[in-house]
């Protein structure tokens, strides 16, 4: 098994708070720059107030309509027992349980498996700008 | 390490508008097509309105109970920004990031190691059907 | 490739009852005790009332407003047509699909990749003390 590939890496992404940061010509390159052919790249954030999605990469309003989804799922409040890192922390806790600490893709062709229309997304769920860890694995045969 | 088997397939799957598609058929056959023993299955879903869970596969009223619970997450309105593809659109894309995008499943013995009552389900999020991409990977030794 | 490693093993876990358990150092015992030493870790929960997530190990108040959430997310109830199983299992179906059946975590010198305050969590939804099977997977370098 010449051509197996095992590969890790840790990006890091500077978020401006709240919001939705793109994170898929990143993964991208990565695969690219260690010839990823045929396998399977797997996304993790390194944090429990920040997490990930695969979503919409096309009007910017769907980003928008998920975070007030969020929270309205996840509302501040006096409600939380977990205080002491300000009002944003708890509900940043229950965003990122709801949607991904994972994601496995398969890659083909070196590329992705991604629709038309995916994009891999970092969420912020934190009001201030925070400094982000993202690990990558890729595990299959080379380019 | 003459055993290691890597691979993957998409399967296309026609959906007939909102509701549960069992594939774990689907995935087990392809799994027993390429030999895989030893090893990590994953599934994952080319669609951002559309998505995938691991629930009970016995009683049908457990899957009419999930999407009446989704529906109540994210019901239709007019309170979405992104409104342009019809109101059962923007719904779709937020139960697609409480549900599932990507599924990895341990293989042992050239079986996912579901339990007794766990199916592999595609969620159709949309009205009306549509046809969907859902890319499997196998990666780990031959059977 | 002389040093890859493709493992399976199955954990067996007693919970109590509604809670988190914590199975961090379980995962990594097993990582150890396979020499995994890069590439990626997969557990994966076998049953469709109990779910996995990874969240906040330090203050424990997380975890009972976690549980806080999950309840009003998924609330008993006299409205679900299934309800043969008690009036904690509905809820528990719901809860086990906002959040996780599969985690996969690369893996690198030896260690998962969880950020200082990342713990992995079973999380029973169930009233009653239950015993849960989680299957988990490496594949990847020999440490």
């Amino acid at each position: 098994m010449a051509e197996f590939v095992q590969a890790s890496h840790m990006l890091r992404l500077d978020t401006r708070g709240k919001g939705f940061t793109e994170i898929t010509a990143d993964v991208s390159r990565w695969l690219q720059s260690i010839a990823g052919g045929e396998g399977l790249v797997t996304v993790f954030v390194c944090h429990t107030s920040a997490s990930l999605t695969v979503q919409e990469n096309a009007d910017p309003n769907v980003r928008s309509d998920l975070m007030a989804a969020l929270e309205k799922l996840a509302p501040e409040g006096d409600h939380y027992a977990h205080d002491e890192e300000g009002p944003d922390d708890m509900p940043s806790h229950i965003k990122a349980m709801l949607t991904d600490v994972s994601l496995s893709i398969p890659v083909m062709r070196g590329r992705m498996t991604l629709g038309t229309w995916q994009g891999v997304y970092l969420i912020e769920h934190r009001a201030a700008p925070h400094q982000r860890n993202v690990a990558l694995s890729f595990i299959g045969r080379r380019a």
